[in-house]
C-alpha cells in the first residue's frame, strides 16, 4: 500500500509495507479520510521521535471483526492492559502503549490501517466521513469536562483560534460556560462570531483577565505565561497542547495565585459521536482543504510556514464538504 | 523602635518609626521572638520589589483588642474584605492586599508589629513562644490537606529536606501518608528518619517514580522538572515554594501525562495550633540557631551562602529550646 511516512526528518509518500503479522486482535481499516493535526507538523520536527506512518485523525471501514463492514473511527492509545497503570483505569497512560502514528506505531495517512478492536467506535450513518474525521480531536475537548466540573456560566477563556481551540470553545459553550476564546486571527475569531461564541483579540486579552477557566490551545510555549495573566486566583489552567520546546517561565505566580494547572489530552470518542450525531458542532467552516494521500508532504510543509485551520486528506477518493 | 530593614539590597539593623497613624482596626503586637523563612532571602535579593522591615513568622503580645495581654500568632493576609474576591471567600487572594513583611506591610522583625485584630489568633498555654514562631509555616504545610484530599496510604514524595520540607512531610506523615523525603543533606534528611519518614538521597530519586503526590518544597527552580519526573501520570505536584527566577521547563511531560500542577500557599492556622498544642509536630531538631535582633542582617547574609535549618529570632530576650 502507499502511505505518507516520516523518514528521518521528511515526510515522503511512498510504498510501505503492510505488517506482515499483525499484532493478535488487530483489525485492519480500510481508510476512508483522515484529518492533519498540529501534533502531525510537530512530529515531522522532531517531536517525541516517531518514524514512520503519520496520522491519527481518520474514518474508515473495519474490514473484519464484529465493526466489519461498518465505518469506525478510533481511538489513539493502544495499551496492554495488564500493567498496574491499566489495572487502576488509566489505560491512555500504559507505559507501554503504542500511539497511533505518534508512538511506535504506524498511522492514518496510509490506505490501510491497523488496530486493536477495542479501540474502534462505529459511526453513526448520519455522521458524513468528512465530519467523522473530527471524532478524534473533538473527544480531545469533551476531554476537560472529564477532568474539571464545567458549571453553567462558569467563566471561561480558550487561547488559541485555530482547530482545537474551535472545537473546545464549541464543547464549552454547549457545556453552558461563558466562553472568550482569545486569538490572533480576525478571520479566524470571525468564524466563532458567527456561532456566538465571543473573541477577543490577543492583543486585548488583558480584557479577559479574572477567568476561572483558560484553556491554552495555542501550541505555543508562551501559552502558558498568557493563560497565567488571565486565570483568577485559585483559577484553572488546562493545558491542551504538547509543546516540544522547552521554554523560559516564572512560576511564581503559580504559588502566589494558588492556580491549578491539568494537563489534558485524548479523550472520550462517546460523546464526540454522540455530538456530530446531533450536529452540535460547526464544522464546515474548520476545513480549509481537502487533498489527496499524496500531498500530505507538500502540505505540512505548507501548514509548518503558515497555520491553517483543517486539512482533510480524501484517502478513497470522493469526499465531500458541503 | 529597632528593627531589621530592607532598604534598596541591604538589610540594616536600625530605629524604624512607629506607625504614626495605624489603620484602623490595627492592633500593635510586642514581638517576642519571629523565625527567619526562604520568601525572606529571596525578598533581600530583590523578590517582589519589597522594602521595609521583613519578617513574617512570628508570637508576640496583643496590646489592645479583644486578645489584648495575650499571646498571639498572626496570619499573614491583611485583606480589604469587600472586593469580589474577599466576597468569594478567597481573602487571601485580595488583589488589595498587603502582605506582612512581604508586600506593603511592615514585618515582624521589630520590637513591636500591627496586623488587623481579625488575624490574630491565641497561642495555647502550653505552647512555648519558639514553638509558637512555627505557626505560620506549619499553617503552610496543613494548606496541603485543604487543595488535595489526603487519603491514607498515599505514595506521597516531598521535594526538599529544609523547613518547610521537614514541616510539609510531617503534617502529611500524620494524615497517613506514605511519605519519602527526598534531599541533598545526610544530616537533614536523617533527622526525618529518626521520627520514622522515609527519605532518599536526591541522587536516588527515580527510585521514588510513580509517586501519586508529589510536594515540591526545593526552593529551586528545578524542582518542578523533578517533580515531573517522580509523579504518576495523573498525579499531584504541589508547588510549595515561589522561586523569583523565571527558569527553562518543558511542558510536554505536563500534558502527555495529564499532570495536575497545584500552587500552594499560606495556610490555616487553628490545626497548626492544635499541632503544636498536641506536641504532634518534631520541632526542637529543626532549631539551628537563635540569634538577637541586631544580628538579622548578618544571619541573611549567611544563610544565603549556605543553607540552614531554622533561625529564630530572640525579639524580646530570654527565648530557650530545650
Amino acid at each position: 500500500m502507499r502511505a505518507a511516512v516520516l523518514t528521518g526528518s521528511q515526510v515522503e509518500y511512498r510504498p510501505q509495507h503492510v505488517p506482515a503479522d499483525p499484532r493478535p486482535g488487530e483489525i485492519p481499516v480500510r481508510v476512508l479520510a483522515a484529518g492533519l493535526c498540529e501534533t502531525d507538523l510537530q512530529l515531522a520536527q522532531g517531536y517525541m521521535g516517531f518514524q514512520g506512518v503519520l496520522g491519527h485523525e481518520f474514518v474508515g471501514v473495519a474490514e473484519a471483526g464484529i465493526w466489519s463492514g461498518r465505518r469506525v473511527a478510533g481511538e489513539i492509545n493502544c495499551s496492554c492492559y495488564t500493567c498496574p497503570t491499566c489495572r487502576r483505569g488509566q489505560a491512555n497512560h500504559c507505559p507501554h502503549r503504542t500511539v497511533l502514528g505518534i508512538l511506535n506505531r504506524d498511522g492514518a495517512f496510509a490506505e490501510r490501517v491497523w488496530l486493536p478492536e477495542q479501540n474502534l467506535h462505529p459511526v453513526p450513518d448520519s455522521v458524513p466521513d468528512w465530519q467523522a474525521v473530527f471524532t478524534e480531536p473533538l473527544a480531545a475537548a469533551f476531554r476537560i469536562g472529564e477532568q474539571i466540573p464545567l458549571t453553567s456560566g462558569l467563566e471561561t477563556v480558550v487561547l488559541g483560534d485555530g482547530r482545537l481551540g474551535n472545537l473546545c470553545a464549541q464543547v464549552l459553550h454547549r457545556h453552558g460556560c461563558r466562553v472568550t476564546v482569545v486569538g490572533k486571527h480576525d478571520h479566524k475569531l470571525a468564524l466563532l462570531e458567527r456561532i456566538n461564541i465571543a473573541t477577543r483579540l490577543l492583543s486585548l486579552a488583558d480584557d479577559c483577565r479574572g477567568a476561572e477557566l483558560v484553556v491554552d490551545c495555542t501550541g505555543s510555549a508562551t501559552g502558558l505565561e498568557t493563560a497565567l495573566r488571565l486565570v483568577r486566583p485559585r483559577g484553572t489552567v488546562v493545558l491542551k497542547t504538547t509543546v516540544a520546546s522547552p521554554h523560559q517561565l516564572s512560576l511564581a505566580p503559580v504559588v502566589i495565585d494558588e492556580v491549578n494547572i491539568i494537563g489534558s489530552r485524548c479523550g472520550p470518542f462517546s460523546p464526540a459521536l454522540q455530538a456530530l450525531e446531533r450536529q452540535d458542532i460547526e464544522l464546515a467552516t474548520l476545513v480549509e482543504q481537502i487533498i489527496p494521500l499524496d500531498q500530505v508532504p507538500a502540505a505540512i510543509t505548507r501548514a509548518q510556514s503558515s497555520p491553517v485551520l483543517k486539512i482533510l486528506i480524501d484517502v478513497a477518493g470522493g469526499l465531500e464538504v458541503p
